[in-house]
């Protein structure tokens, strides 16, 4: 059966709009354009070809992804560049050619010293040339090495030298600027991501080493860094569709936000003054990142058919695993929302609700009929 | 390519021990014969076929689910009596006349007049009959009526006399026993939602409406009940894997947690005195519910790969998309756990970490052969 509405959908669905996404896509070009880097963006949140068809072109060839099992999905479908953003295992190396094969340029990451010698070891034993970046540290203190470090000028002698690998570059990531709660501190992070990873690729190059590509990237530095220089790409992923967590750091407006959950009003109860609706804890997620901003939404904020925030305390307060529910101020809220009248909810992390889901339905809000579904977008979960 | 082992199975990947999940069925099973109810397992943590066939038998012919999709599925699969265990909304009541047409007798609930009005409507339009049950609130304070109030009478009342339905008796669902820190509190607990439902059923047996079904559970209260007079059959559904949650409020012990995520270490960071594992934010969920209880285990419990705890303080403290972040003591743990050695991973909440895979690997701890892969299960996600 296809749906050809937002009224006949099954709920929970999880919905996208075409036109907020060519917006948010096109001022993230614009900036990176602006700021003289290419933009490489990261598959990770959207993991469809469909949007990645939006954002690639001729001055954007390449994409970022998260898992191998997207890797694989994008090969296939013919994108021929793409950066596999999470350092490497060796046991991961035989899919890694396995993808290459299908025809895709696949770059590697790693911020290990043994890990580039199991890489230049496979030679023999893998009938692959693998193409490898270190991964950086710019503050974040997850993963990485320091700009300046032994183990930096270590891993890229190491790289450099094995005849199966072509060392790429180096890249890092600001995933800490999700930590930050003004602009001015966004922009200050943003010049400490390009200093560490320019320092790394000016460590490697002191060394006669070739760096051919300096990668750094989060949605919110991509967008607010003032100064790329010495930078070659810029990576990013969630500014695609945005999230309510990402409104309230600076990122987008809550009027950016493209993808949302369709639900519908599944029960009231007028004792207790709230309602449910059938998107729950699996249709939502559990993640609470807003719980860290000014504005706590809970589990997302509601809005109606068209993607209208209803009232500022209308949100899914809580969540079970098929119901969220929704505080009203009174018993006329229960008669103006009865039961089977269809909503949307806008969620603190997208990257964390659209897995939920094997499909997007697109809509399109500039297209003067925004609940009528123009196309239905297949996802890739999984690993 | 078949994996035979948890030493090549690709990670993360979700790893169901056959042999605790079939000692913790028994002790369910065993637990409500002694109180002299049926038992419906609830599939909604579950979702798979494999699963539910180790637990129906000619005692237990019934399942519960939590969504339309997972009806669908075991409708499919042969499975001929299904309790749709959330609110029924009206839209959604000819898709639940497929569902029977493929053979299965498809349970509704509702705590609503209007509902059980439109359902009562659909005759002539719909050519179908419903079963249905009402839903008492016992004190979880979500859904439901109240046991002696007049909107249970008025529903009942609209139920009994419509021609398209057949009335089927009343369920309450104690999720609330999940704030429960005692025994005792279990107890008192059980006995209240026991209570709720029994004398629902009696309100509406005096209107002289046959009250078949009186249903009631969640695995604190189905485990721990001292009395189930009056009640016909007990649900409970996250027994059968247990997670680390459960463990801490006395559903289960450690040990018998069935159901964990396979991951690999990622990297290392001498300087920071952690590693990180390839299962983040998407492989084991971003539920939080061991935060409210005495032992806070962050996003997971690190066992070997045998499932075996390592250490009380050797949890991933922090996620990122794919990264799960591991503190440890200092550097000769990194060199114990090299980039590359397995794990396992006990989730906080295994309803909603197992939700995010397709597939169980099954192993069998009984076996004496605990890292082989005895069976591929496959999972219904989604709506």
């Amino acid at each position: 059966m296809t749906h050809k509405t937002l009224f006949d959908l099954p709920t929970p669905s999880l919905v996208l709009d075409r036109s907020k996404l060519a917006r948010n896509l096109r001022r993230m070009s614009d900036t990176c354009a602006r700021n003289g880097v290419s933009l490489r963006p990261h598959l990770k949140t959207a993991k469809s070809i469909d949007v990645a068809r939006m954002v690639l072109n001729d001055e954007t060839p390449g994409i970022a992804v998260s898992t191998l099992c997207e890797a694989e999905y994008f090969a296939k479908e013919g994108v021929s560049d793409i950066q596999y953003a999470v350092c490497i295992t060796p046991d991961k190396l035989e899919r890694v050619a396995a993808i290459q094969s299908i025809g895709a340029r696949l770059v590697l990451i790693t911020d290990n010293a043994e890990v580039a010698r199991a890489i230049a070891d496979a030679q023999g034993r893998i009938d692959a040339r693998f193409l490898v970046q270190i991964e950086i540290d710019c503050g974040e203190n997850r993963t990485g090495v320091l700009p300046g470090s032994d183990q930096l000028v270590e891993i890229a002698r190491i790289l450099d030298a094995a005849p199966n690998i072509d060392f790429d570059g180096v890249m890092t990531h600001a995933g800490h600027s999700y930590g930050c709660r003004s602009l001015a501190e966004i922009e200050t992070l943003a010049e400490a991501e390009r200093l560490a990873v320019v320092t790394a690729a000016q460590t490697v190059r002191a060394l006669g080493i070739a760096c051919n590509t300096v990668s750094l990237g989060s949605t919110p530095t991509a967008l607010h860094a003032r100064n790329l220089d010495g930078v070659t790409e810029a990576r990013a992923g969630v500014y695609m569709f945005g999230d309510m967590f990402q409104a309230q750091i600076g990122s987008c407006m809550v009027d950016d936000l493209a993808v949302s959950v369709l639900t519908e009003v599944s029960s009231h109860r007028a004792d207790l003054n709230h309602l449910t609706v059938d998107a729950g804890a699996l249709a939502l997620s559990k993640d609470r990142s807003t719980e860290a901003v000014p504005n706590d939404i809970g589990f997302g904020l509601v809005s109606d058919l068209r993607g209208r925030s209803i009232a500022p305390q209308m949100i899914v307060k809580r969540v079970y695993q098929e119901h969220g529910l929704v505080p009203v101020p009174d018993g006329q809220w229960l008669a103006d929302y009865p039961i089977g009248h269809r909503l949307r909810v806008f969620p603190n992390h997208v990257c964390m609700t659209a897995a939920m889901y094997d499909r997007y339905h697109v809509v399109d809000s500039a297209s003067g009929n925004d609940t009528e579904i123009v196309a239905v977008w297949p996802r890739v979960n999984g690993w």
